[in-house]
């Protein structure tokens, strides 16, 4: 069928409840929370049966909606950046002398993809301090590295093997690994942030397939924090004609033939029509909003500081700005 | 009724056949040429009835369509610069002693707003050097002087007063504004290039009113040279929806109930739907691909070069680079 | 004599006294106060005679040193703005409905010369907001407008003439002009700032001669405020050398040979010796830390800063990141 | 001694001859070549002796000098790209099938260090289009991939550590290590150009030991193309004393007691008068000129097309355009 482009768990989801329309998912299991202005869903995928409905992998999908993110008011920034690293803390559950390796996926020279890169500039690197001058280390700050290893088209290099070299010399305890990701809706670019313990898998996002970053493929637990940054355009295109069929299909009685009409319109003509409204083929067509680069600019600020936060018992809300 | 968002006469003009139904349209005349892989099209406005149809402003306005711009080839590039310049050679028609004013409009901070203050960066800006030893510019070298005055919510003072300022002392013969547009296919984006002899009107484009620029307001002829950039999301719902109605009624008899259903779906139905999908207020709404900033680079670099082409008898195509 | 680079009066004055030994300055009164880790020098040219001595024009130069801006503590950034928006009240002095213009000098490509256009894209700007819509500006909001008119090798117009336009529209109460300084010290970049309210006069800092931007061309009061970016590198060979020879009189007797060869090292043979260290002509060594860039995003941020805190009474260093 | 901080074999030459003032260098041959504006030096450390008097690693040190590369002429450019492609050719010596290695060193925030970064980005990546679509690929494009892997301050991990990692999975026949190197004249910052087959080796440069980038460590060949971006402010003080003590010298009796006092002039005491003029500590002061922004620009680009001709034996300089 129309292959959805969204690596959002709760996208997933909602689609899933959409078509079916049932409310229990099999195999998944969904629990909701509020705090301040901040939404927290958290996305279990239990088994098989889990995975093949919603087209992830086992494993907790945590997301924050913070709609108010774009009014840019430091209370909500320090809000999100509270709750975000808690979010962390539990899911990475770090021993005293754990050491991090933070990966900052993506192209730094595309905004709209530099997310990654942007997160581990702004990070508290530590590794090597501790281990030149371990005396001159306050308690409390655990070891600390990153790596942003560029984009396949950049490096030749498929960024897996790049990161794989690393572990095997670092032997870091746990993988943060930031990405930018795809979206279904505009509404929650830059104003959803996702974690989950599966790490990055294969053809995920926009359909840049590429090798998965997973303790899988790294014998390490990988984290993926993940921000929406951009839309398929085609997808939103897609969701467009569904909703106004579902409309007309709401006013029109179920034994006319107009009923057929709608119901037989395929995904064939769908393209063609997607194609005639935006002249242009669909992989291209990833599109996000004028003002990505202050969004950017933001959203990686507070993530490097719920990160910060997160790992080194030492640094509170109170040190934000003390390391940017 | 739904107000279409674009700058571009050839797309109103293309839009304004699509409902009407009609080959003709009152009081404007369009031809067109075509020049190896770029396509150019005169729309040419010539009363009131024209600029009732169309709502743009009397006058002419040039399009050169190069969809293969996208595959960066040097060829192209070169292909361009030489055409454009020599539109915009046309329609300045400059005299022996002219001095031109370059506007870059836009925001320098905003990757897809930032076209304008790019292109003036890559000018040869000659009037300062000419006005001190004007005996040491080579001969064919016109006076160009060049402003990027920033945007409204950075400055607090309207562009048009600054422009004005600018105009009284500098006394230009003729002013190139140059802005980044917005289109209805994200196709056009940076494949199109407008020119026009009208200068830049309020409230065009993606709804930043904002007072003129133009012959009116500063006492000089002003040509607007435009680069879509952007697209207005909300706008291509729009029209995804209007294609899919359209194809439904060709699917219906005229006098079936349902075409009548079809034919009153009201805007307000389509603007719920449009806020459905993409989950945001209109305005907010303007897209632009995620590879902006690459885009941005190439384009501005063939328009600074087309200017100064145009604008000094002494420089041509094999000076290209000597500028950058 | 050889013609000493700097724009700071605080090392002109400096100079004067270690030329002449006298304590000392005729026509000059300084009065110094220590703020934590701030000093903060006054110089006041009162005369003839002091604009002669210090080759400055009348009127007071206050001049910051934080030399611990470097250590990037925010508490030493918090206390930078607040002495910083003190000293600004004091010497602009508003009444309640006063319209300050900041004008953002320099050219935003060489990260160097970049200070001014970055403050002004971190102010508050008010004017336009106030005049569309009055009564939702809080009280205690002055109508603040901002220009960077770029420089004249990018425009090809004197700044002078572009601000004098602007004057004459927005009729601003003051203006205050951000500029990046050169000084004789490489310690002094970034780590002091000079506040004057004699505005920018032609000719100054590291001999770019423009024309000035002062209450004399503008008819408006323009507070100057500077940082140094940038140190005359054939100054610093200079005063390198006059210290070593210095040094060697100290260590000769007042009669000897000896002690008149060095007396009588002329500026010709200085220029050669310089010229063949640096291996260029003078004016093109201007340089500038290898951390310009961070340098300037932190120093920019103060500026800005502690200007939305001067200027607005309901503006105070708790909402400092409010508004960036 | 003192430890003059120069990464050019050239530089440590000719100081070498200043000293000890002799024509030959135990151990080092050199040849000269002039092409052009471009002289070309390549100076071969032959054994111990020359290692020892120069303080550089056994091998050839080929360097490009352009003075007038800072004209920003088409044809210089074009001139050095083709001379340095063929040195590098020369240098490589590459078979049909190798695979090449580009690492980009240095940090690319902060612009005196992006030099390596902004050549991995300019260049053609083929790597993995040659394994995905082998017969695509017109003959005569080797495999090619980059890597930027940031400085050991923004990753806790060291350089050598990283590349080792990526050399085991790319088995690459040779490594082209770019890095910005420090000079000890300021005339030299993008008009020169050095390439090595010794690889970077610890503690070069500016005094940031590293573990080193050779056969030694990566058991591949690893040439090192460097261009000097920054010059330490404290050799060039001290470079200036020097000078005004050989002149002064030249000017007193060999017997006369001042010359003693000249000769006796301790680098202690050099030191305390360099910081005097500088006001800094010695590490703090490495200064770049003020247009570094743009000198990186062009020197990273006739970089990148250097080695997309010496690498493609179907590039050739035509090709210049069509790759950036």
């Amino acid at each position: 069928m129309f292959n959805i482009r969204t690596d959002l768990a709760v996208e997933a989801h909602e689609l899933y409840r959409e078509t079916d329309s049932r409310e229990e998912v099999p195999g998944v299991v969904v629990d909701t929370e509020k705090l301040k202005k901040i939404s927290i869903t958290r996305v279990h995928i239990k088994d098989k049966k889990g995975e093949e409905a919603l087209g992830k992998k086992k494993g907790v999908y945590i997301t924050l909606e913070i709609p108010t993110l774009i009014h840019k008011e430091q209370e909500t920034f320090e809000d999100t950046i509270a709750v975000l690293s808690d979010e962390l803390k539990r899911i990475m559950n770090l021993k005293e002398k754990d050491t991090v390796l933070v990966v900052g996926l993506g192209n730094w020279q595309i905004t709209a993809d530099s997310l990654g890169p942007k997160v581990t500039e702004s990070l508290l690197i530590t590794r090597h301090m501790i281990e030149l001058m371990p005396e001159e280390i306050e308690k409390g700050v655990r070891p600390v590295c990153a790596l942003s290893p560029g984009v396949l088209g950049l490096t030749g290099i498929e960024t897996s093997e790049i990161i794989k070299g690393v572990v095997q010399r670092v032997k870091p305890s746990v993988i943060i690994a930031i990405d930018s990701l795809a979206a279904r809706k505009l509404s929650r670019i830059s104003t959803t942030i996702q974690l989950t313990d599966t790490g990055i898998t294969p053809g995920a996002g926009i359909g840049n397939p590429r090798q998965g970053l997973s303790i899988d493929e790294l014998g390490v637990p990988v984290i993926a924090l993940g921000v929406p940054t951009v839309v398929d355009a085609a997808t939103m295109a897609n969701d467009t004609i569904d909703l106004i069929i579902d409309h007309l299909m709401q006013q029109t009685e179920q034994d006319s033939k107009f009923y057929d009409v709608l119901k037989n319109i395929d995904r064939d003509k769908k393209y063609s029509l997607i194609q005639q409204v935006q002249g242009l083929e669909q992989g291209a067509l990833v599109v996000t909003p004028k003002e990505v680069d202050e969004i950017i600019e933001d959203i990686s600020e507070i993530i490097a500081n719920a990160i910060n936060i997160a790992i080194h018992d030492s640094i509170t809300l109170d040190d934000l700005n003390k390391y940017h």
